[in-house]
C-alpha cells in the first residue's frame, strides 16, 4: 500500500531540524511510504542535504513563504496566512495529494484552518482533539482534550464514536470499552450534560461502560474516555504538571547529599527504564478527529523521535481508513438509534 | 486559647481506630485543646481505653447511636440518620459547644448535612470544598473540589474570596495570588463563565493574577486557584491516577532483575525522603468553606497521621477564625464593588 503525509515542516517550536530527519527515520521503516516536506524551499532543501539525503519520489518539497507563529490568533493565521507550510499541507489532503497532514505547529491555528480546508465528517458538529495516555496496563485514548468547551450530550455521543473507531481501528481493539468522565461527590452524579449523555451512550450499540472518575484514566478501566475539551485538557495537563514535580523532586533527591549521587548511579538504570515506559515522547501525536481527513498533531517542542510517533500515527490512521469508519459507525448508530 | 473540636469518630474506612490515636496524638500537642469523640459510647470507652488513655476535661465521649455509611445517599442520610456521629458532631459545633468539626466520612453526607445544620455565611450561594496541593516550591489551594458543578461566575468570585482568607489565614500569605484555572487552546480562552468570573476577578481588590492552566496547579504560580468543582475534582483525581501510575512502576522496575533488587536497596533511603515530601497523608484534610463554621473532611481511607494533620488544619482554622474572615473580606470586596 502506497501513502502519502504530507508534513508542516516550519510548525513546532524546532521547524524542519526535528521534522526533516524525522521523516528521514520514518521513511526507511515502511516501503510504501511517500513524505512531501512542506515549506521554504531553500531552508528544506538544505536540512535534507545536511542529513546526507536528498530529494526523491519517496520525498519531496512543496514550497510554502509563510509561517505561522505558535502564539497567533488562530482566527487571524485563517485570514492572512493562506501560503503557510500548515495551510499548504492541509490543502494537499483537501486535493488527495496527501493521505494525512502532520503538524507540531500552534493548536488553535491547526484547528481552524483544517476546519476550514477539510471540513466536518457528515454527522459531526465540531472535530475533537484525542490522544493516548500510558496506563497501569497499557493505554487509553482520552477525548476532547480543548477543541470545544461546553459539549452538548450529542457531542459528547460523537466523541465516543470517534474514540470507539480510532481504538478498534488504530489499536486492534474489538469493542472498546468507553467510559465517560464524571465525579462522584454529587448524589446525582455530574452536571446535566454528563447525565443527558450517559443516557444516549447507554441507548447506543457501543461498548459503553458507565461513568469513570479522574484516577481512573491511568487505571486502564475503559479504552476510551469522554468528557468535554475543558475538563479534558485541565485532566491532561494536570497529569503533566504532577508528572514533572515528581521528576523535579527525584532528581533533587537524587543531588543532595554524597550517599543519594551514589544512590543515583546504581539506580539510573532502573529509572531510566522506567522513563522509558512512561515517555512522554512515546504518546506524542495527537489526532484532530471528525474532519474529512487525517490531521495529527504533534507536540510544539516534539524532538525527532516524538515527531517520528506522530507521523506514525497519522499512517496508521491512513491505512486503517479512519474518517471513513467514523462516518459509517455514525451512520450505523444513528440509523440504530432512529429505528428504535 | 482554649478550642474544642469535635471529631466524628465513625466517619471514614477505619472509624475509632484511627481517630482515637489520632485525637491522642494531636492533644499531646496543643495545651489549650478539648477533644469530643462523637459516637457509639461503648466502643469510644474500650478503644480510649485500649490506647492507655482515659476520659478526662480534655478528652470527652458524647454518644451518637447511628453512622453514615460511605456510600448511603446524602438525601437519605439527611432526613434518616439525625443521630448519627457525623450529624451530633456538626450539632456541637452549631450549639457553640465546639468550634470545629472533622470527620473521615461520606463526602456528600458531610456536605448536605453540614450545609442543612450550619447554613451558608452570608453572601455565600453554596460551600465549596478546598485542599492543599505539594507544588516544587511549596503547596496551593485548589478549590472547588467536587461541592459543585456548574458553578456560576458569581460563585468563582465567592471561591477565590474564600480561598485567600483560607490562605492569608493558615498559610500566613499575605496577599494570596489567586489563579483562575482555564484551558489556552481556544481563541478567546475558556467558557464564558470562566471568562466573566476573570472580569469580576480583576475588578475586585483581590491579588488577581490571571489564567492558569492544570501544569501550573503544581508549578506554584499561584497560592489558590479557583475553578468549577467539576473540573477540580477531575484535576485533583487524574493526579491523584498519575502519580499512582508512577508509584506503581516505580516499584515494578525496582522489583524485577536481581540488579535491580540491589538499586532498590541502596535508593531506598532517597525514595522514602521523596515519598514524603509528596506524601499526600501531609495534605490531608479538605475544608468545607464558606459555612457559619468550621469542618474539616478528612480523606476516607486516612491513617493516624493523616487524620491528625485534619485535626491541626481544623484547630489552625478556629485560631484564625476562618468564617469571620471571610465573612469580613465578603463584606469589604461587595461594598468596594459597589462604590465603583
Amino acid at each position: 500500500m502506497t501513502l502519502t503525509v504530507a508534513l508542516d515542516a516550519f510548525g513546532g517550536d524546532h521547524g524542519p531540524a526535528v521534522v526533516v530527519p524525522a521523516a528521514l527515520r520514518v521513511l526507511s521503516e515502511y516501503d510504501g511510504l511517500q513524505v512531501i516536506l512542506v515549506g521554504e524551499r531553500a531552508t528544506l532543501e538544505r536540512t535534507v542535504r545536511a542529513q546526507g539525503a536528498a530529494d526523491s519520489e519517496r520525498l519531496t518539497i512543496r514550497h510554502a513563504s509563510q509561517t505561522v507563529a505558535m502564539d497567533e490568533l488562530p482566527s487571524l493565521a485563517l485570514r492572512t496566512k493562506k501560503d503557510s507550510s500548515m495551510r499548504v499541507a492541509l490543502n494537499l489532503v483537501k486535493e488527495g495529494v496527501a493521505d494525512a497532514c502532520v503538524s507540531a505547529g500552534n493548536t488553535g491555528a491547526l484547528m481552524a484552518t483544517a476546519r476550514f480546508v477539510l471540513r466536518t465528517l457528515p454527522g459531526i458538529d465540531r472535530p475533537a482533539i484525542v490522544s493516548s495516555l500510558p496506563t497501569v496496563c497499557g493505554h487509553t485514548r482520552l477525548l476532547d482534550l480543548g477543541a470545544n468547551v461546553d459539549s452538548t450530550p450529542g457531542q459528547l455521543f460523537q466523541f465516543a464514536v470517534m474514540g470507539s473507531v480510532l481504538t478498534n481501528a488504530v489499536d486492534n481493539v474489538p469493542h472498546p470499552r468507553v467510559g465517560l468522565l464524571n465525579i462522584g461527590e454529587e448524589e446525582i452524579k455530574g452536571n446535566q450534560r454528563v447525565r443527558e449523555a450517559a443516557r444516549l451512550l447507554a441507548g447506543s450499540e457501543l461498548n459503553y461502560v458507565g461513568f469513570v472518575e479522574g484516577d481512573d484514566i491511568y487505571r486502564g478501566t475503559a479504552d476510551v474516555i469522554v468528557c468535554d475539551g475543558f475538563v479534558g485538557n485541565v485532566a491532561l495537563k494536570s497529569s503533566e504538571g504532577v508528572a514533572h514535580m515528581i521528576s523535579h523532586y527525584v532528581k533533587q533527591e537524587f543531588t543532595g547529599s554524597f550517599y543519594a549521587r551514589i544512590a543515583a548511579l546504581v539506580a539510573r538504570p532502573v529509572l531510566n527504564r522506567l522513563r522509558r515506559k512512561i515517555d512522554p515522547r512515546r504518546y506524542n501525536g495527537a489526532s484532530l478527529v471528525g474532519l474529512r481527513g487525517i490531521v495529527v498533531k504533534s507536540h510544539g517542542g516534539a524532538d525527532v523521535l516524538a515527531f517520528a510517533n506522530a507521523i506514525r500515527e497519522a499512517i496508521a490512521e491512513v491505512q486503517k481508513n479512519v474518517p471513513a469508519r467514523i462516518s459509517n459507525l455514525l451512520e450505523s448508530v444513528l440509523t440504530t438509534k432512529e429505528a428504535v
